[in-house]
């Protein structure tokens, strides 16, 4: 049986719910590039929910074999570096028969800094 | 006299050092691109120092008169849309002849959500 993917796009969460919204955003996008074979969900770390382990369950109960975590966060301090590795590991003990990745976090792609500097180099342009 | 334009990438901070990297990297990028005419400075909302603040100061100090003010925040709360209009407020009064601009933040532009996209998309790849 071909492995079925799912991904999850782990976030810091806040107390404000829009602050969600470049991040569902972001999940859409992953759906209509993957289609309806491909979960794509969020999960937090805190004040928002799911948390990532809940996240990661239901992904495993609608059939994924392989789960691929990206950590959607620019700067890496203690929670990437820290308490992420921790939870996962806890996930990986509770489903033993499913891969469970971890990207390194967004902030350390060089496409995505790319992205982030022609951005900002946007904003003085045109004078 | 032409506008000298500086650039304040200005991210969250964290208790650890290493949480900066990307942002330096990114400012290098910056740096590359723009040539020594352009300030890039980080600036940091807690945790890191500069401050807001002090990084515009030090821009305007240089002899910009265009401070363009990038927020580095995925997600969208209640520090960039109540905590950080009342900091630039402050800093334009404190420098009357500069030009103190404001970008939407990083999470909200479609070009970097793509590369967002496609950077998750290559971990669930060649499967």
């Amino acid at each position: 049986m071909a492995a079925q993917s799912g991904i999850v796009l782990f976030g810091h969460g806040a107390r404000d719910a829009r602050w969600a919204e470049p991040f569902e955003r972001l999940a859409q996008k992953l759906r209509d590039a993957c289609g309806p074979v491909t979960p794509v969900s969020l999960a937090f770390l805190e004040l928002m929910s799911p948390d990532l382990p809940t996240a990661i369950a239901q992904q495993v109960a609608a059939g994924c074999t392989v789960v691929a975590v990206v950590p959607v966060f620019v700067g890496v301090g203690g929670h990437i570096r820290r308490d992420l590795p921790t939870v996962l590991d806890r996930c990986r003990a509770a489903h033993p028969g499913v891969e469970i990745r971890c990207a390194a976090p967004v902030g350390e792609d060089e496409a995505v800094l790319d992205a982030l500097a022609r951005y900002s180099l946007r904003q003085i342009e045109g004078e």
